[in-house]
C-alpha cells in the first residue's frame, strides 16, 4: 500500500508553494523508488468560500487517514481574523489531530548569511530547535471571557500535557548536542513552576543531556545576542508562538524554514513558517525552499527515508552555492528556476 | 521645600550604581542650583537580610512620601527566586505604589553601535519606546493554582486599567513620531480583543496619531528585522516584558538602558534594565550610564528639569565619543573613570 499523504494546498501563494514541494517529491521518488499517493483537501480560505468553514469534515477525515499532512500556507486580506477565520483553522487542525508539539529548527545557510539583521560573528555555530508545546496552554484554557468591564484568558497545563512536550524536548535534545534550555517564567507563573517540577522528574532518564532554566524575557535577549548558546528549546505554547518567530529572523529570511507539527502516534504536518504571502501570490516568485524543506522533514521523520531527505537537502545547497536564488534571499530568479535547479541537482 | 528622592541601593553592583547616579546627581544640581534631598532605604535582598522581607513598610513608607524613587538593582544568587525573593519586591512596589506604565525606552549610541549583535544598517533610524502595562495581567490576576494534576494562570484587564496605559502611550507617541504600535494576540486573546476595542476608544482624542496593530509574534521579528519602524509600542504586561527586554539587545550593551515604571500621580521610579550584576560587583567595572541615565530620566520628568537632563545626555555622548567606556561596551575604563568624565563633560 502507498504511503498516504493529505496535501493542503491553502490560499494565495499556498498552491504554488506546494505545487513546488511536490515536484521536488515527484523528482526524487522517481529516481529512489517511494511509492506514495497525495490526496488533496481545502482548507483554511479556500474552505471557507467552499463550505463556509476553514476545517471541512472531509478535509480532517483525509487528515486523519493520511500517513502525513503537507500544508503550504492560509489566510489573507479576503477573510477576517477571529470566528470563521483560516487562522482558527489551524488551532483546530492542531487539536483535532492531537498535535501537541511544534518543532522549529533554526539552522543558517551560509549562502545567505548577508541577509540576516544579525552579523554573522554572532550566527557562527548556530544551529538549534525550538520544542513548542501547541495544543494547550492560553491558546485552549477556559475560561475564556469578554465582559463589559474586564476581559479574561486562562493559561491551564495538566501534567500529562507537559510530561509528553518535554519528553519529546528530550529526545530530540538526546539524538542532538544533548543541551536542553526550558524556557518559562517561573519567577511569576505558576504552570512555569509545574514545568519545572516535571522536567526534574523527566531528567532522570535521559542523564547524558545537560539542562538549563531561563526566564522567558531572558531568553529574548540570548536568541539574538548570542544564538549558539542553544541546542533546544522547550516551551509552553505562547511562549513558543513568541521565541520561534523570534529565532526565525536569524537565517535571513521566512523563506527558508519548515516546520514540523506533531502527534502522538507519530503522525504529522509539515509546513512552512512563513504565511501566504498574498502580495507575491501567481507572479512566480515566492521562496519555494521552505515547502520544499517540509517535504524533506516528512520524508524523514514520518517515512524514515533519510536517504531522500539528504538528497533533497544537498539539492538545495548546491543550488543556493550555484546562486540561484529568489529575490527574498538577495537573488533574482523565480520561484520555478529554483525549484527545476533543485530537481536538476538531486 | 527641597526635592524629596527615595534611594533604594540595592545588592551587589546596585550601591556602586546608586553612587555613580548620585555623585553626577549632585555635580549636575550644584552647577545648575537643583535642591534635593536625597533618603536611602532597604530594598530587595538587603531588605529580607535586615528585616526578613523585601519590600519593608518603612520603605515604602517612605517611597510614597517621596516626590521620585531611584532604585539601583536587586536579587543575585544569595536569595532564592519566588517566596520572600528580592523579585518580588519588584512586584510588590509596583502594585503598592501604582506604577502602571513601564517605559522602556531604544536608544541607539552612535558610538558603540559595533558592540550590537545587529547590523549598523539594519539599527539605521531606530529609535523607540515600549509602554509595558506593569500591575495587571497574568502577573497578577487571579486565580494562580498549582495542584496535583494541573496548574493554572489567569490573565485579567479590566476597562480601566487598559485604558490608562493606552492614554499615557498615545501621549508619547503624540510627543515623538505619532506613530503608535498596539502589540497584542487578538486572534486568540480575549483580553487581546479588549485592548483593541479601548484603543478604538481612546483614539479619536489623537487625530495625529497613527496606530496600527500587530501580533506579539509579528512583533517579535520586527523588533530584530526593521526596528526602525516603530515609534511607540502599546502593550500588556507579559508581552512588554518579553518584547522590551528582546529590544534592549539593540544597543549593544543593557549598561546603557534606563526606564521609568510611572503612575497616575505622576509619581515614579527609575532604575537600569538591568540586574545586579554579583560577577562585576565591587569591581570597579560596571557600566554606571544606565543608572545615570536614570537620574537623567528622574530629572526630566519628575522634576521638569529638562536642562539639566539635557546637560547629562550630552556629557555622556562626549564621554563615549571621546572613547572612556567600560568593558561592556568595548573599552578599559573603570566605574570612577566614567563618572569623573561625565562630571567632567557636564
Ligand atoms: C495563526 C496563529 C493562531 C498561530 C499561532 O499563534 O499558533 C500562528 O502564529 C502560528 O504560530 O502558527
Ligand atoms: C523580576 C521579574 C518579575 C520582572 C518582571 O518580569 O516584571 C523583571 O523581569 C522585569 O521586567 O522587571
Amino acid at each position: 500500500m502507498p504511503n498516504r499523504i493529505a496535501a493542503l494546498y491553502g490560499d494565495y501563494s499556498g498552491p504554488e508553494m506546494m505545487r513546488a514541494g511536490l515536484a521536488v517529491l515527484k523528482a526524487v521518488s522517481q529516481k529512489n523508488g517511494f511509492e506514495y499517493q497525495i490526496e488533496a483537501y481545502p482548507f483554511g480560505g479556500e474552505a471557507i468560500d467552499q463550505v463556509g468553514e476553514p476545517l471541512p469534515e472531509q478535509t480532517l477525515a483525509g487528515c486523519q487517514a493520511a500517513d502525513a499532512i503537507l500544508l503550504s500556507a492560509i489566510g489573507g486580506p479576503k477573510w477576517s481574523v477571529g470566528g470563521q477565520s483560516p487562522e482558527a483553522g489551524l488551532l483546530k487542525i492542531r487539536q483535532a489531530l492531537g498535535l501537541f508539539a511544534n518543532i522549529r529548527p533554526t539552522h543558517i545557510d551560509q549562502a545567505i548569511i548577508d541577509q540576516s539583521p544579525v552579523k554573522a560573528s554572532v550566527l557562527e555555530n548556530t544551529d538549534f530547535v525550538i520544542v513548542r508545546e501547541l495544543t494547550s496552554g492560553i491558546y485552549f484554557g477556559q475560561p475564556r471571557e469578554e465582559e463589559i468591564d474586564q476581559a479574561l484568558d486562562t493559561t491551564i497545563y495538566r501534567r500529562a500535557e507537559v510530561e509528553r512536550i518535554v519528553r519529546v524536548a528530550f529526545e530530540y535534545a538526546k539524538g542532538r548536542q544533548q543541551h536542553l534550555t526550558v524556557v518559562d517564567k517561573a519567577n511569576v507563573l505558576a504552570t512555569s513552576r509545574m514545568w519545572r517540577a516535571i522536567v526534574k522528574e523527566v531528567q532522570p532518564a535521559y542523564p547524558e543531556v545537560e539542562v538549563d532554566y531561563m526566564y522567558v524575557d531572558a531568553a529574548s535577549m540570548k536568541i539574538i545576542a548570542e544564538p549558539s548558546f542553544f541546542d533546544v528549546i522547550v516551551t509552553d505554547n505562547l511562549f513558543g508562538d513568541i521565541l520561534s518567530d523570534e529565532a526565525a529572523v536569524l537565517p535571513g529570511s521566512l523563506g527558508m524554514i519548515p516546520s514540523i507539527s506533531q502527534g502522538a502516534s507519530g503522525k504529522a504536518l509539515y509546513e512552512p513558517i512563513h504565511g501566504s504571502a498574498p502580495t507575491l501570490a501567481n507572479q512566480d516568485r515566492i521562496n519555494p525552499i521552505s515547502m520544499i524543506r517540509s517535504v524533506s522533514l516528512m520524508l524523514r521523520y514520518s517515512f524514515k527515508r533519510t536517504d531522500l531527505a539528504d538528497q533533497i537537502e544537498a539539492a538545495i545547497a548546491k543550488t543556493l552555492s550555484q546562486g540561484v536564488m529568489t529575490a527574498d534571499i538577495g537573488g533574482q530568479a523565480k520561484t520555478s528556476e529554483m525549484v527545476s535547479k533543485i530537481i536538476q541537482n538531486l
